[in-house]
């Protein structure tokens, strides 16, 4: 029995998350139902972890075991023949067998696309998102850098999150401009619940003036969601990359 | 009473085309239900021309006569307000009392923007085309060059059209590559159904070596289909600009 990993893009817009649930569309449904429609085997497929409804891939990484004894590359291109265009394999490799998408992800990137100002941009509506006031960059980045490091990231989560442990470590937080575009780039050890929409709705709501460093800093040390900004929309949200060794 | 012009830009791939029909969601019915939101006054929005169901729009033109007195700027903002984001207002303007966004339309840009080759961009799925396979570039624009002028082009016209003419001219096309991204920009006096999706086919039929600049000149002067290509799809293709003066 072999243990695959696969690199995906999709276009998160009309999935309902990456997690399967009954009747409704969902990425890991979808790779689960293709693979059987081509191998006859019913695999699960695991991700390095869960995306929300409209959330995009670069590059989630998945993992699965399979017995069928199917060409890797065939296997890549009878995936991409069965799967709606909005999801594709962009490679596929022969994993170890104690790999584990999920548990084995040691850093992950996410990118968040923004447009500030301006009329949105129509074409782009359910790829870029949208913040309509003026923003200082480089009180975006002075904001960013408090992020950065081994923090409690409380303050930086949704709500109704199951889990206990709020601590985690953000590696680097970098924004870049180019026009009314503005990229965040987040790269960590692990995420909580809506922390990078957080994140970037923090920086954002700096940027703009209607937080200070003293909120930003008030969030971190009290873990109180209040002190934080509003979060972002999904549409704006990329997992870009998932690396499994230090 | 006032003719207002407007610009527009929208991603159609939710939207069944640009003209009203009951209980599909078009952009000429959206802007109608938002101008008589705001306004209480039910207008008929003519547009430059109809886009087919999941073609978009980078500079569509719109009129509508308004009795409303209402500043153009907040009449754009409260339309851009309203709409949902996959369609805005990029511009707004007072027109001559003649202008009709569709009868005064002189010249009209087309573009189709299609990825060859490669594994498909599954975030752009309903923004770019795709072609498997690999094509010659200069063959293309030999074959362009062809179309190029005044011509009969019922052999590249959709069976289904009710038109009785079916000479168009043809004042430009360019193709321009970037990567595996091929932009074919088309110009001309007017269109017939389907005529831009079945020329990009065509020359790309033509840059894979599955038709014969011989088969080019059969279609161009016998005006039968068959000699052309096959009718590229909607999300390919774009309304870049329509001008009104030559």
């Amino acid at each position: 029995m072999r243990n695959i990993k696969i690199v995906l893009r999709y276009n998160g817009a009309h999935f309902y998350g990456w997690q399967k649930q009954k009747n409704l569309r969902t990425v890991q449904g979808d790779l689960e139902d293709a693979i059987f429609a081509i191998t006859g085997e019913r695999v699960e497929v695991f991700g390095s972890g869960r995306t929300d409804k409209g959330v995009h891939a670069l590059g989630q990484v998945a993992s699965f075991h399979l017995e069928t004894n199917i060409p890797l590359k065939n296997l890549q291109n009878a995936l991409n023949d069965r799967l709606q265009s909005d999801v594709r394999v962009m490679s596929i490799s022969l994993a170890k067998d104690d790999f584990h998408a999920r548990f084995s992800a040691k850093i992950k990137t996410y990118e968040y696309v923004v447009q500030v100002g301006g009329v949105s941009d129509a074409i782009k509506s359910e790829l870029v998102a949208y913040f309509p006031y003026d923003v200082d960059l480089e009180k975006m980045k002075k904001a960013a850098k408090m992020l950065v490091g081994k923090h409690n990231f409380k303050g930086f989560c949704a709500a109704d999150t199951q889990v206990t442990s709020f601590e985690r470590q953000i590696f680097d937080i970098q924004i870049k401009k180019v026009g009314k575009i503005y990229k965040f780039s987040v790269t960590g050890n692990g995420f909580l619940y809506n922390m990078v929409r957080i994140f970037v709705g923090t920086l954002l709501d700096v940027g703009r003036g209607a937080l200070s460093f003293d909120d930003v800093e008030k969030a971190l040390t009290l873990g109180e969601r209040k002190h934080a900004g509003q979060t972002m929309p999904a549409c704006g949200l990329y997992l870009k990359s998932v690396k499994y060794s230090i």
